[in-house]
């Protein structure tokens, strides 16, 4: 089969792989149907973050086409979902909802198994880890959005979780690429009623606001922290989201957070510091981790079925899997908000 | 008016100061009945913070003397609770119950008023930040409880409160100073089915169980990580309280805490930091600061009141005012968990 595969950073090209195949009884086969680009594929692809040179993506849906002999609730032809993360379901971090902790799981690609990012996948654990998506006939806009529920949705709704956001909040998101786009909709889905996006982008300040952002701050660092504070008062943000992981973007978000108010925070941190004595002083808690979206897919799932939101709209770049080196060139340069593969028809 | 001076690290003897006395149409002046030395007033005698030579102490219950034309809520005779902060119980903070960060707050002492370890103390803000205790002929047992409510019991439900303890939890206690104590005591009000409480002392340890432990671990470092995660099956405990704030209390504190859980950290941090990647890894959240006690001292007050909890029993050492240089050594050289100032009759 054909496959994105990294060969070294800014090197990414199809190359063909053996087939997926079932090797555990709990295995599954999905046929790749949509598949996009996560900014933390970047890292690798900026040289920022070692990886092994192989097959990559953790982000796609489709079909299943093939099952283990102990899976029980998938059959062929079903449209899945499959989280960026496998688990169990059954470990103590999973029964808590913490499946991005379940201590039999791990990340797609597994070892140097299948990447999102190609034709095929085999995924370990399919009953505990994939979601069957009801339904046929689905709409191109309503497949996209329900493909960001493998990662980014589910990591924006992960910070706003983490952050306590509730129903009245003020609330801010530092980050305007695909996760903080979707932290503000996970916010205006929680009920915040007022949402500052941090963002210089207008294209991304345009699907901020269609996301539910009331307000836009453009400046960055210093900047950016007093238009928020005077923006309450000088008070600051009932709840806050840091969806980039760097040090600027955590410092901005501690400095913005009202006191006794949480961070929720989502991007793997790259040079960020926790400064100690300032978040005891100011009663700053932090918050955060690799998000078990698995566990809010189903709840996710039934708003994009039923309208009510339409995430798809990160998705900004459309090309087919031969298209991975430019889907990567495309957000890199900042010229995409995120990439899409369209790998094959469902 | 005589009160306890601190005029050097290792030196803090009673000295004259000036009658307490109204400045503001919102003060009371409150004659001091039972005052107590709290952990972080060592820090100061230890030479370990700086500290300004003056009068010293934050704990203190007593009966109010006079007020000021403003003051609406209280009357010469009452017996009252301060807690260590005081606060107009109408800024942004205090409305969301966070009387700590009070915008027109301050710390007692303030300035160099008066402190707390003397015969008397004008309290500002009097209306809104002493709390007046009902009925009277209080046993000796219940007033030194309500003495806890200005600090330590408070700031130990404080931890439990940011760790989030909830219902049916198991609990870990970092600390087996007279916080951490209170600590397992506010663990187990708020339902906390297990309670393991970190400590090498005997009569320490006794204090724990009386308030509820149901586990002690005698070691420290790695050997006590290693002991918990065995007590809770490899995963860790559901909510950890660290009441200590060094560097070696926070470690293993971090380590012991369930991934997904959060650590509510409560001594003002001295040489700890926040490794962000193992807290990103590991899902584990972090939050605390200077307790909001004045907030929480109604209902601890009725159960006190009431006799559910006991909290006076952390106070081991006892004496006079004439006594506090005692009292410091008592507690410096952790002969005494906490200790009690009788200042006056009530």
């Amino acid at each position: 089969m054909r496959a994105a595969i990294f060969n070294k950073p800014g090197l990414i090209m199809v190359g063909e792989r053996p087939d997926a195949a079932i090797v555990e009884p709990t295995d599954a086969v999905v046929r790749v149907a949509l598949a996009s680009v996560c900014g933390s594929d970047l890292w690798y692809y900026r040289g920022e973050t070692p990886y092994e040179p192989g097959p990559i993506g953790h982000e796609f849906i489709g079909i299943v086409e093939d099952v283990g002999a102990d899976v029980r609730s998938l059959r062929t032809g079903d449209l899945v979902i499959a989280p960026f993360a496998f688990s169990d379901g059954t470990c103590p971090h999973c029964r808590r909802g913490l499946t991005s902790a379940c201590t039999n799981g791990g990340f797609i690609p597994a070892g140097n198994g299948d990447g999102g990012q190609g034709e095929a996948v085999r995924v370990p654990l399919a009953d505990s880890t994939l979601v069957r998506v009801p339904g046929s006939g689905h709409s191109d806009e309503v497949l996209e959005s329900l493909l960001t529920l493998t990662d980014v949705m589910g990591t924006g709704h992960h910070a706003a979780v983490c952050a306590r956001v509730t129903t009245g909040d003020s609330v801010a998101v530092v980050g305007d690429g695909a996760v903080g786009l979707c932290g503000v909709l996970a916010a205006r889905r929680l009920g915040a009623d007022r949402i500052i996006a941090l963002s210089r982008n207008p294209a991304r300040q345009e699907v901020a606001r269609a996301f539910g952002a009331t307000d836009i701050v453009e400046g960055r660092g210093d900047e950016a922290i007093a238009a928020v504070l005077e923006l309450t008062g000088g008070i600051g943000v009932d709840a806050t989201l840091e969806c980039v992981g760097t040090g600027e973007a955590m410092e901005t978000a501690l400095w913005i957070a009202r006191p006794g108010s949480m961070v929720g925070y989502v991007g793997l941190p790259h040079g960020v510091e926790f400064p100690v004595v300032q978040l005891f002083v100011r009663h700053t808690g932090v918050f955060g981790g690799s998000a078990p979206v698995r566990t809010y897919i189903p709840e996710l799932l039934d708003d994009v079925l039923e309208g009510r939101i339409a995430p798809g709209k990160v998705l900004d770049f459309v090309t087919d899997l031969d298209g991975v080196a430019e889907a990567y060139a495309a957000m890199s340069q900042r010229g995409a908000i995120k990439s899409l593969l369209r790998v094959s028809a469902i």
